[in-house]
């Protein structure tokens, strides 16, 4: 028998450490800065903490009922204090859905959003990665409004 | 018998599509901009490429042998062709290094370069999770100096 090398809990552990981490960012934005402050060529930060609540919780949904729908990005959050509570009502229904994938599914292909298709897995690291990404970038937009970033390594 | 939600050999290519798009990002920098740009309280980007290179391959050669050894970020790469070459020359080492550690260590607790200790699985997913957050932060860098980074879902 073959020793799996992460559980599928471990890896939802991972994420929701990264979700942590991820809304100590949100909380180091002013008001000001989160909702306009933004790179030429580039969104506001804000609106990349948007993206990844319409990918977190819908994607898993689908995966979950096994139906693609279609991505929304567009969601109407104005205040930090509304991003924050969504982030942390997505919170529990991350942890959720996600136990309720069985681990034979993670191998499985699913067209998520109706047009990634790819096996199970690749989506959920898409997640893990995707808001990676977008909060590195959030922590130089810190850096450029002259406020220090949390510690990359702090996910408790 | 459980099933895996992730092979070792998966994670090594979703790794190593990670490095792929991280060399991408080093070759839309010019020279200067990669060697003497940087945000205010940052490092260039080079420099996050050389923390990257120090700890990839050194990391893994510890957890091989089973011996910490010392941290060393500052290695010796002056030109984009240096770090270019160096990239490229991890790439396989990465490989074989990976590939020489068992399943059954992944969950084993190890003290990486003396002063992180967690399971081995952890180690990884900071290797990984480290590249794509300085590659995000790289992301911000060529959009400061106005050039259009590579696509984030390009690993190929």
């Amino acid at each position: 028998m073959k020793t799996e090398i992460i559980s599928k809990n471990e890896l939802l552990q991972h994420w929701l450490g990264h979700r942590n981490l991820t809304r100590q960012t949100i909380e180091k934005f002013p008001e000001e800065g989160l909702f306009n402050y933004k790179v030429e060529g580039m969104r506001t930060f804000a609106d990349m903490i948007k993206e990844l609540l319409g990918i977190a919780v819908p994607g898993l949904q689908e995966i979950v009922t096994n139906k693609s729908g279609e991505l929304n990005e567009n969601l109407n959050y104005s205040t930090k204090a509304q991003l924050l509570q969504a982030w942390d009502e997505a919170t529990p229904q991350i942890s959720d859905l996600f136990n309720q994938i069985p681990e034979e599914r993670f191998a499985e292909e699913f067209n998520l959003f109706g047009q990634y298709k790819s096996p199970i897995i690749h989506s959920i690291f898409y997640f893990i990665d995707n808001e990676i990404h977008h909060r590195g970038q959030g922590f130089v937009y810190l850096r450029l409004l002259g406020i220090e970033p949390p510690f990359f390594w702090e996910r408790g």
